[in-house]
């Protein structure tokens, strides 16, 4: 295992100072790094809470700020982070107007942010991400997983709630947009837990995991390594016959953390070509590591499908430590 | 070679078509996609031209746009650009004021803007960058190589350059800047040319290059991998020693393409221990990918001396690709 690490034991605890540090005008770090919430928050405003596994960075933490999160729970690498870090980031961001999760549908993810609504003293709810196309059920999810669109459901929301819009309307448009996002991916390389020490999985060098999802688990089949045209083919067909409908969309290319921008737009390039054919035309495009696994080389394609409403919400002011404009 | 491609031949210009394509709002690609420009000019105003071999997206053209680079000249894969190219980015981007050009400290580079520059119509000046500190001279370079601080200057410059300041204050500003930073990488692992199809170099499973250059040539030396602190301390302690003063700095902690957000965080950390033991106080701090080595695992530390004035022009709005804030 090569990593630019201390130990494996202390990764996170580190990787939580240096973010606080390097961030500190725009996120505070909570006891004993149990949650990362916005240094400002604002009284009145429903509050936005997600987290899950590490090693997903920027999601979630990055995406902590104006317009998007109040608070994400960082668990440790690839596993859910436990109830009492929600609690204790529920007690800190909830002024009193209620708070939403968005919880990426894991079984761990699922159940410990239930527990804490449950346990929680506000009103709580939640969107349940599940915008992989790949496959029904999964390594760590009945039904479909969560996976890059939930950045998508984040920013959108996130944009809402900063306009003040109460709790159960913003429930029902994180579903929405949810309902509106699909996604896929293809690994080329395996990434490593730093715990673990050893690759994830193994592919030969001229294989690729068509459908991976972002721990490296499983996706649709294991398949000789194909040309990005072939690839963005399959992806962008699987993408648009699961969509409720054809319309203007945004579509974020995302790095799995180990694949360079060059090949990044290069696949934009090919899921633009695939889009034209498909009659889906890009309204807002957005190419980087967003919701990563690890150093995991490869990337998904996410189509969300944006109405007026949803387009002015995306434009929206955010500034948070991995997107910001307007700001 | 796994690479998210069609063929080794079109990748630049498959990455450049999608580059484009995704950022259409603020860059325009030049015929024959020699260059990448900003897409609305600004008449006036002294332009900013940059270029160089690709590979380190998003250095240079991910930095094209409002407050930061007129133009960029994308070489082939870590291959300088031509000189045509760069008289063709110069016609089109002069508005009148002249032209500085921001040019890496490599023979290749050097020499074809300097080429570019005798042939051009309009005045030139340039800036050429050095910061790094690891080695005097090397594989593609006479004297320093410029890395990571360049797209500093490129910032500060470009800065100036939207202010209205006139070209020798911002050739003068560009030295400036480029002689109070410096950086210092680290390799883990190598990066593979898609031209070439084998990788760079090769490092034993428990081995790195310490002050590797940003095309994965050779640096100080071949040690055994260690601690993300001993990595700082080493790195912080050239980079430091040989700034000609001490005081608030940029601190930019840039990743090389391969290695996730978490490990740069840690690297954050640890070089942040190391400077506040040294003396220098963070006054902003920047972590991510900003100057690659294509998928080359590792990082560079980069230390910026920010005078008043430096840190006004560092804040000041940009707008870019890559890089955005205050718009």
């Amino acid at each position: 295992m090569k990593k630019l690490i201390n130990a494996p034991e202390t990764v996170l605890a580190e990787a939580l100072d240096g973010f606080a540090a390097a961030h500190g005008d725009l996120v505070t770090l909570g006891a004993e790094r149990k949650f990362v919430r916005r240094a400002a928050l604002k009284p009145g405003k429903v509050a936005l809470v997600s987290g899950g596994g590490s090693g997903h960075e920027p999601l979630h933490a990055g995406f902590v700020g104006r317009g998007m999160l109040d608070a994400a729970c960082p668990g440790q690498v690839f596993t859910s982070p436990t109830p009492d870090q929600m609690l204790a980031a529920l007690a800190e961001v909830d002024t009193g107007a209620g708070t939403l999760l968005i919880v990426k549908n894991y079984e761990g993810d699922v159940m410990n942010f239930e527990m804490a609504a449950e346990m929680a003293s506000g009103p709580v709810m939640r969107v349940v991400t599940d915008d992989d196309v790949a496959v029904e059920t999964s390594t760590y999810s009945t039904g479909r997983r969560g996976v890059a669109g939930t950045m998508i459901v984040e920013k959108i929301v996130g944009a809402a709630a900063e306009e003040g819009r109460p709790l159960d309307v913003l429930k029902a448009l994180g579903d929405r947009v949810n309902g509106r996002t699909r996604s896929m991916g293809v690994a080329l390389t395996s990434c490593t837990v730093p715990a673990a020490g050893t690759p994830t999985f193994t592919l030969a060098e001229d294989e690729m995991e068509m459908g991976v999802g972002i721990h490296g688990e499983p996706g649709r089949r294991r398949v000789k390594l194909a040309s990005a045209d072939a690839i963005a083919e399959e992806m962008v067909a699987a993408i648009v016959g699961d969509l409720p409908q054809k319309g203007p969309a945004l579509v974020l290319v995302n790095g799995f953390g180990g694949t360079p921008a060059m090949e990044l737009y290069v696949m934009f390039e090919a899921a633009r070509k695939q889009l034209a054919k498909h009659g889906v035309p890009i309204a807002r495009a957005l190419v980087g590591n967003y919701v990563t696994a690890l150093e995991m080389a490869g990337c998904s394609i996410t189509v969300s499908l944006l109405d007026d409403e949803a387009a002015a919400l995306w434009d929206a002011p955010v500034h948070t430590p991995a997107l910001r404009w307007g700001v």
